[in-house]
């Protein structure tokens, strides 16, 4: 099929999934959990092979990682498929409902947004999972995933059409692009006729793409540089446990932090504590002049920062560290430095605290807690489809109610406009 | 000033304005709106040299009409700014407020937007109307007007600068991009580092043009084919009512219809209602041809349909017509012809209201009631933005919430993650 018609069957399929009932498309999911488990033996001869190909290209310990399957990763993933099947199907419900003056009954009800594109790279187990939630929230799917995972998709790809057919929804519900080539994505990117929505997950570089290729609506997301800033009146002792957490608890991901903010108040007693603590983790600090002075004396491997640190992010075991006045250079810092994912201010001063939260730019804002909560199953939404960084449609993570859109209905008796 | 520093002040002017009260943004509305009346004559004479240009390059009356500002009309656009001021303030009020398991405090809490960049054609008013909606919701703009109201806008963003001036806001909560040249909205549309959302409001052509260049998110509206689907089970004399007020109370407007489907039972007894209203109100029908067979012996002006009128938003006197079979078809038609802003269906079935509700792809859905209603006003918005036909972030008609976002905010007692 060429992408014309991949996009028919889609827009089809999504037709028959908005009025399809939320019984018939969990069902349609526990199949697809337990088809998933029947087919272990073949997804992992064939997550063997993506295995062996990327083994052979050199790719590194960390990345290979993430390409691998076993029996309990895709029992894992057969478990995910059915905690979505056990959340609440947004929709049909109503997001408001009145009577205007003139006797109409307006309401807004949700809707599936239609058909939603997904650009994926490694992890195979996006796949299952988006292709997962766009059911559930009635929307058809066309998925491109990368390269390093071909074979593994190719399998899981299988499994879905299995537990498409075997529940009676067309195979245009969930379809999945195999040919190789940039023209695929880019033509992806421009099925505006037929695809509502484009959700990249991947790097910047992929995000970059869509934003610049696409013309359909793209949710930007995953990025932003995180920040702590510690006020002068922030229990440092405790503060130090909440910085190491957004720092070390999972270094390579979003929504840990790559820059410390101290203020001045508080430096002289703070960093000792920091340099001591980032020792035994094994950071490496990054610090401006002022900051350096007081870190040079300690432990902690340190160094002088330069052009572009503070636009860094670190996705390792570096921290960046630099003196502030106070709350307001803290927040001009993070205004400066692409803060849009998520930021957090220790303090004790009610003040402090409102002024960033409605200063900071960011998609979640912490007050004394650590950054790392940043995350739909944190959040408690059931289910992560992305982390947007962008301001329309959604911000944050994106829970099913966010793969959903809405239309008015206005009820009444032959009404006309005077 | 170029592009990059009218993007820096307008992210300056926007942080500034996320923390400018209601009452402060009020007031300046409020000095804006005199001032505009003050410099009536100054706006008055503007007007008149873009007039006469247009006159010279052969402007038709119905596209002068809607370039012309006299005292009323002026005196209109002053008491619209009054009517934002008397609007709610969507920014920082809680979308929702938990308490999480781990005892974080989590809302969301709406923000404005940022940066909103429009661009826009022909009609002056626009220009005071988007500032307005913008500051009232703490968002700075960025405009882009049409050559045609080169004068009038220029004293009209005089009038703007003043109030800010007068009101301490920063020049940067408005500017106007005034230079010629396509380079210019190629240049907006790209600014994605300051601005945070696009909106066209002029013809499909500026919608393509954004869609297909910009890297901002864009808003597409005010399009899409316009039907109403007259049921067997419809009462066919009020029915003539709502079809005659859905295509003539404003033939020229994205909410009138385009097309008129008619059940195959109820044809032969509605359709010659149909051509003697349209004949009486100068419409010309455009039929199918198991339709033309009704219609070529009443007393409208009918034509055969050739390929394409059912995409054809007529914007006038003409009314595509065809029969179908039933909700089903009618849906079908729906589907294939863009329907994607405002569609009807005229009933007395629950089940077949039920099936077009949910099955028709239109952005508002009406049951016994005209299409004319799908406006800001009518809907009790109180402004309107934009009528969006996309799916993302916002349908239909946009209010003032709609030119905002959320932030997440968590709050604990140095909470970590375990």
């Amino acid at each position: 099929m060429n992408l014309e018609q991949m996009g028919q069957a889609a827009r089809a399929a999504a037709y028959t999934l908005a009025e399809t009932s939320t019984r018939a498309k969990n069902q349609a999911l526990l199949v697809m959990a337990d088809a998933l488990e029947a087919a272990a033996a073949d997804i992992l001869a064939a997550n063997g092979k993506d295995l062996d190909a990327a083994r052979e290209s050199g790719t590194g310990e960390s990345m290979l990682d993430r390409l691998m399957l076993n029996p309990a990763r895709i029992k894992a993933i057969a478990d995910d498929v059915r905690n979505v099947v056990s959340l609440p199907d947004p929709v049909g419900s109503e997001l408001d409902s009145r009577v205007l003056e003139n006797g109409m009954r307006l309401s807004r009800r949700r809707v599936p947004l239609g058909v939603v594109g997904v650009i994926y790279e490694a992890r195979p187990n996006v796949t299952i999972d988006i292709a997962a939630l766009c059911l559930k929230t009635g929307n058809a799917s066309i998925l491109r995933g990368g390269r390093e995972t071909f074979h593994t998709n190719q399998e899981l790809v299988k499994v879905i059409r299995q537990a498409l057919a075997a529940s009676q929804l067309p195979p245009g519900c969930v379809q999945y692009i195999s040919e190789p080539g940039r023209e695929w994505v880019s033509g992806l990117l421009k099925l505006d006729r037929y695809v509502d929505m484009i959700i990249p997950r991947g790097g910047p570089g992929l995000h970059q793409l869509c934003k610049e290729q696409a013309t359909i609506p793209v949710i930007i997301g995953g990025f932003g540089i995180g920040h702590v800033f510690v006020d002068d009146s922030a229990d440092l002792v405790r503060a130090i446990e909440v910085v190491d957490n957004a720092k070390t608890h999972r270094p390579s991901v979003c929504n840990a932090i790559d820059t410390l903010l101290v203020h001045q108040a508080a430096a002289a007693e703070f960093l000792p504590l920091l340099s001591a603590r980032m020792a035994e983790k094994g950071v490496e600090l990054v610090a401006e002049t002022e900051a350096l002075k007081l870190l040079n004396a300690g432990p902690a491997r340190v160094r002088a920062a330069v052009e572009g640190d503070f636009d860094t992010e670190w996705l390792g075991l570096t921290l960046g560290v630099k003196i502030v006045t106070g709350v307001d250079e803290a927040l001009a810092h993070l205004r400066e430095h692409n803060a849009s994912h998520s930021d957090a201010i220790l303090t004790s001063s009610l003040s402090s605290a409102e002024r960033f939260i409605n200063g900071a730019p960011s998609a979640a804002v912490y007050v004394n807690a650590s950054t790392r909560f940043t995350d739909g199953a944190q959040f408690g939404l059931g289910a992560e489809v992305a982390v947007s960084t962008q301001k329309l449609h959604a911000r944050g993570p994106m829970g099913l109610e966010e793969l959903t859109s809405y239309k008015w209905i206005g009820q009444a008796d032959y009404l006309i406009r005077d």
